[in-house]
């Protein structure tokens, strides 16, 4: 990186999707003003992606090179900082190492591959001495991993949660506003650009994990694992939970959150909560992302925006290449995350939280006496039962509301409900949250 | 500053009010976590404040020096960097400038001294090559100051607006929980600490004006002066504006606005709108802040947290000093606004919004022709006209609602309108915002 002269920061570009396209256009658009009004100097020196001839865009300038070699990228002395926005695990990681190890800052919206290897990266990184910038892999535009980064620094934050998956917002806030199924509802997103041909990485809950695992390093300095976080997805929503919810003035939101324990270890889940009605995350819709932070002195803080989209995700890969830019390599503060304590994860029973309960059933008499007893043989006192009036006898949704209990405690409850023989579907748990 | 050694940054602190102490007692409760987890060392090295003797807590250190003698630790040759909490323009401008004359990086939560005189504090700041740390000054601990100067580099802005005075947000949303009269309410936050003795800055928008005027430098780049932020309060709000406000769906919110306009020009005012019911400005309630930030690729972003208070101020000085303290000070980047660009306020023209017009009458035959006359010479439109049932005939409240209207031609109307003989209470304008 020229971090003492003039000359201008020289970009390199692997990947060239929607993101890819959209940073080109808005380096291109902005690299005048850049210059101009905060004396960053940056040119596109190269754009690798397959298939590249289809996808060359003059417009870009003369000096770009076009290739379809990403390692040549990678690697070329010509170029100091590269971006790497092609997604999945390989061959981004192997690229970004061979930029790493020669010498160049690396800009990624990668959540994946930095939820599973950003540890290591970032190691490599601190060892060369050169930037690595993650911003953009975490709610789009919102600047969260910045404001954890720099912005908390005089706090200890506590609890770092939201809604993360854009795709899950959009398909339960739209069932919300029309009543329809899930399926209808995630066909209608697919048409719409919302969610992928295969949604599963979204409606399960694996993609709102990646950006939680990246949240809560940075939050709490732990090395926290995918697979520490655990995933319940959207896909079991009925259009009856809709109803029920709204009767108890409360909506449901995936909800990812990591939270600090009295007990030091960290509750990190991706599930669907029933929120408030009237909280600020109620307000949260279509695929639009929010992230809270609560800290000792401070907070909550929300921070809200778009999640995902070309624009949003290129403006955020351009802020981290512009902080590399002006700080040069041996300067360039650490975006990513330190050195990093081992995380322990929470067990389920610390997972205490009130929880809606519903069924859809085939009515017989004595259901809730027999639902009665087995919860309170595992400690679980009901609050309410709602019935809404319903007509089909051989498929009755109803809901039971318990006291706060713990994780462990219901689970022990719903292995000997599932196996009751009244159930049309399985019974589904929500926790209810303020 | 010792950026390259494994020395202390020696740390004066001037002012110990609430958020003073607030900050000395986050610093030593961070200092070990500080040092050992981010490699950032810190000390407490002096403390000054009139009447210092009653204030002293000896838990903060043996190695503190604690005066009276503001200026000492402004220029004390064994301090690093200057925290300024005393609030105000003066002593606060003298002793910041004889700091940063003596080489200290300065952080500083004096909004007020910032937007009369932040320009040229930058300039000096620059000039020697050290830190100036403003986030505090702007909704507490909403790290917005540092999203707007790292993580929207890659966009351009278009509009930055929100809610930055607690003050007001208290007032309003109290008035229309509770019905309640502006003074009740009023004498209510100041029992509470959510009002000052003397809450005329607060109440009359020119609080929020100075936070705005920060924003807004840093949002465009351009010299926005307090003075050209068009202010008006919120003490003219009536019980029954909420009533009204309810029907139309909408609430009253105490909002700052700058926005760039086609025509170059910023739009720049702090005044109550009505919201929609249904915006997330809408859920930010009681003493809660919140910043909106447009831009051209991204957006709307929305933060939102408590704006002041101790515990945040504090948060936000030391997220400020640990920057600096990382950086060292000729590293340190630019905390403040950089080089600006004049600023060109929008004239009255080009101010257009749907508006609100409230009424308090001695009810006779003819006022709504008076009024809708005097409206269609001025070029504005009736969209429609409400009146609640009411049995005072002598101060009788109604509201017209007009379609967009500049404020120039409004502003018109409403002087001839103002000689009208029937009003028990001035007429009331507020623009309607989705």
């Amino acid at each position: 990186m020229k971090s003492d002269s003039r000359a201008a920061v020289r970009v390199g570009l692997i990947g060239f999707g929607t993101v890819g396209q959209a940073f080109a256009r808005l380096l291109a658009r902005e690299t005048p003003d850049l210059q101009s009004r905060r004396g960053v100097a940056l040119s596109l020196a190269a754009v690798a992606n397959r298939s590249i001839d289809r996808k060359r865009d003059r417009g870009l300038g003369e000096g770009v090179r076009w290739t379809e070699d990403l390692a040549s990228v990678a690697t070329d002395p010509g170029i100091d900082l590269v971006v790497e926005l092609l997604g999945g695990i390989e061959p981004a990681n192997g690229l970004i190492r061979a930029a790493l190890n020669t010498g160049k800052s690396v800009v990624t919206a990668n959540k994946m591959l930095l939820a599973r290897h950003g540890t290591e990266l970032q190691a490599l990184a601190r060892e060369k001495g050169v930037g690595l910038g993650i911003e953009a892999a975490v709610a789009g535009g919102i600047p969260i991993l910045r404001a954890l980064r720099s912005s908390f620094t005089g706090d200890r934050v506590t609890a770092v949660s939201g809604i993360l998956n854009g795709t899950c917002n959009f398909i339960l806030t739209e069932m919300e506003k029309t009543g329809r199924p899930y399926d209808e509802v995630l066909a209608e997103a697919q048409r719409l650009g919302y969610a992928e041909a295969d949604p599963a990485s979204d409606v399960g809950g694996d993609d709102a994990a990646y950006k939680l695992a990246l949240l809560a390093r940075l939050a709490f300095g732990r090395d926290v694992a995918f697979d520490q976080i655990t995933r319940e997805g959207i896909t079991r929503l009925l259009p009856c939970d809709f109803v029920y919810a709204r009767r108890l003035l409360l909506t449901p939101r995936q909800l990812a959150v990591a939270r600090l324990l009295e007990s030091g270890h960290l509750l990190l889940s991706v599930r669907t909560h029933l929120v408030s009605e009237t909280s600020l995350l109620a307000k949260v819709t279509g695929p639009f992302n929010a992230v809270e932070v609560r800290g000792e002195s401070g907070g909550p803080f929300i921070f809200s925006g778009r999640g995902a989209g070309g624009g949003p995700t290129a403006t955020a890969v351009l802020a981290d290449v512009v902080e590399i830019a002006r700080g040069g390599a041996p300067a360039a503060p650490p975006l990513g995350f330190g050195v990093l304590e081992p995380c322990v994860p929470a067990t389920p029973e610390e997972f205490v939280s009130p929880f809606y309960l519903r069924f859809v059933v085939r009515d017989r008499s004595g259901i809730i006496a027999d639902l009665a007893r087995i919860l309170a043989d595992h400690g679980a006192n009901i609050e309410a039962v709602f019935q809404a009036p319903y007509e089909d006898k051989s498929a009755l949704p109803f809901v039971m509301t318990l006291e706060p209990v713990s994780g462990k405690a219901l689970a022990g409850a719903l292995v000997e409900i599932d196996s009751l023989t009244f159930h049309v579907v399985p019974p589904l748990a929500l926790p209810m949250t303020e």
